[in-house]
């Protein structure tokens, strides 16, 4: 399978989480002691799983990720911190390595406690059926709302020697930068210090996650982590080896962040906002961050409108530099704006038919100075509202 | 008629700005020299009629407010700008007054040139059926995508002389402070000096239209002015009087605030979201405000769903001071959050009926400290995409 990474094996199991009996709870595991790198949730409100697996990655290393969908194990007090610590101690147990060792994800539903017998029943069948090919089952497994499971890949090569990296991750609602609201697990043979990887991850999730959006809401259960298990054989990394590591992290992560808009909670469209000329970074990522999440604008793009007045009153609020009379906009190639002015009826339909596409860009000039910055969005539909009025019953 | 207010009369005309022939441009007039206020948006991004208006304002004088829908000129350049003030002048020629006396204001489509024959043609009737009964349908001539006109009073005495504050107002869509994104014309026949009419109205504007939101998105065209043309005859006001004034024109702005967020576009409920137990005033703001405007919280509303989950997630990611532990929640009265943690399903069932009502309050004790804030907000409903994914078309 073009997903199977050296040294890596995963399953997955339908436990009872997901109450249409679909795969819902899923096991990585590591032949060999890996490196580890995590990145997690900003909100102050971090759910059981999120708070242990920061204890289990302080020192750069595990084995093994044990992830759920369907119940969040967020709001739940001393018995979802049980249930996580729990968790990860059957997950030792049945594989014969540390507690410490596993790190654990949860995602769904917030405040409601986690069935542990449910967790316990499954781990065990977890650990038998662990194989090769058993990454993509891992990738169904945390689904939530997503329509499809998101995987993707790199491969590079260290002084000849060649290595991979996979990912997975689940996105869908909730799904709001910082840090990118989902779960999101890479693996790769690669051998590298746990420094080295951090860093490499925090970097490319900066780039790529952290500008994603669906609607706003960060989650309390976000988590990434990378494993690198070292068995590409590779030597010490080079910079250069170390900066081709990073950009393939980096390629990897951005086919995830796209495919998580993309599959946002009843998006239609997947719409890049570009933003350049801003007088600062600050403003360029401010600025195409309102945007990309004014309501006013994605129900716009909902309705295939080329509503650039939403656009401009974005950029007035988003609390940044702005020159009405500076800013050009476009949809792909068919400038709307010139100077803070519509271009007309006839090239507004011709946005109109850009935004027909599955996927289009909205690129705005604000001539300020020389910062840029994209975020990845979606439109705000009928559907996203069915979804989330009904998400419980 | 019970809006009627000494010394002010209006009229309203269908000058075919609207596309479905109703009202849609009106006139409010002084027969005496008023002392003016304004409140205007905070947007950078300001229409033409907003930047007019803030110029004829400055010296705390006014005869007229000319205002119309259907059409923003926001984002319409210099001549968005003459248009403006061509309206202004024909005013005041219609009324033998200065055009620094002219007060204008407009709402709707933003980007699209307003159409100055349509608004020159009809001032001059605006001129003639001006009467003393022409509130109610000036009220109507603002309206957008409103289902209902917001009109609201208050009467009060200095020194036994009584005196009236009639408000009339516009919301429904790009509703979110600062400042209220709407249109509020407030008129009282109380006398008073420009400085203390807007200090009261700044006070009034930040407790209430500046506690509401509809979507998040402030607009472009936001303006409250308020009009005292002095004829109830009172002498200067005492500390006591002008306290007693503030709070009924507060009041009368509150009653608009709350019409404004009931008739949010698509909204099923109206929605008050009471922080309190806030570490500092921000705190308390910044929660209130990031439950009211949080997707997922607003649709779990339209889905009459106590999804406290969503409300402990936005309060976690508001950027403010928070305990999760020491978090309480309330529908109404009934407790769904005590110390951070679900009071069970059988609480939430009470708690989802609650939210069948047309209005409840969803009250939340972080337990950090004294600071409280209030917001006025309304559910994410299906009929809010409908609105705005065709608000062009």
């Amino acid at each position: 399978m073009g997903y199977t990474t050296q040294g890596f094996k995963a399953s997955a199991v339908s436990a009872g989480l997901k109450k249409n009996g679909a795969l819902d709870l899923c096991l990585i595991y590591s032949e060999k002691a890996a490196t580890a790198a995590g990145v997690f949730t900003t909100n102050l409100v971090k759910a059981a799983p999120v708070l242990l697996s920061m204890e289990h990655i302080r020192d750069g290393k595990a084995r093994a990720i044990v992830a759920n969908a369907g119940n969040a194990n967020a709001c739940s007090g001393p018995r979802g911190m049980r249930g996580a610590r729990k968790t990860a101690e059957l997950v030792s147990r049945s594989l014969g390595i540390l507690p410490e060792e596993v790190l654990v994800a949860s995602t769904g539903v917030i405040g409601e406690p986690l069935d542990m017998n449910l967790v316990s029943n499954a781990i065990a069948l977890l650990a038998e059926s662990l194989g090769p090919d058993g990454l993509q089952d891992a990738a169904k497994a945390i689904m939530t709302t997503d329509s499809f499971s998101k995987m993707a890949r790199f491969e590079g090569a260290v002084d000849g020697r060649p290595y991979k990296i996979t990912g997975m991750a689940k996105g869908a609602g909730m799904i709001m930068p910082d840090m990118a609201t989902m779960l999101s697990f890479i693996l790769t043979d690669i051998s590298i210090d746990a420094a080295s990887l951090q860093a490499a991850l925090l970097e490319g999730v900066e780039k790529t996650f952290n500008r994603t959006t669906v609607d706003g809401d960060t989650s309390t259960n976000d988590t990434v982590f990378a494993l690198a298990n070292g068995m590409a054989g590779n030597g010490p990394l080079s910079q250069g080896d170390l900066m081709e590591f990073t950009r393939g992290l980096t390629l990897v992560m951005d086919d995830l962040a796209r495919m998580i808009a993309r599959d946002g909670e009843g998006a239609t469209k997947f719409v890049t906002v570009e933003l350049k000329g801003a007088a600062s970074a600050h403003d360029a990522l401010q600025g195409a961050r309102t945007i990309a999440n004014s309501a006013l604008v994605k129900t716009a793009i909902y309705g295939r409108d080329p509503n650039w007045g939403r656009i401009m009153a974005a950029l007035g609020r988003a609390g940044i530099s702005m020159d009405e009379s500076a800013t050009d906009i476009c949809v792909d190639d068919v400038q709307i704006v010139k100077g803070g002015l519509g271009c007309g009826k006839k090239a507004e339909k011709t946005a109109a038919k850009r935004m027909e596409k599955d996927s289009f860009v909205i690129s705005i000039d604000m001539h300020l100075g020389t910062f840029a910055e994209k975020i990845y969005t979606c439109d705000l539909s009928h559907e996203y509202v069915s979804i989330n009025a009904d998400y419980r019953t």
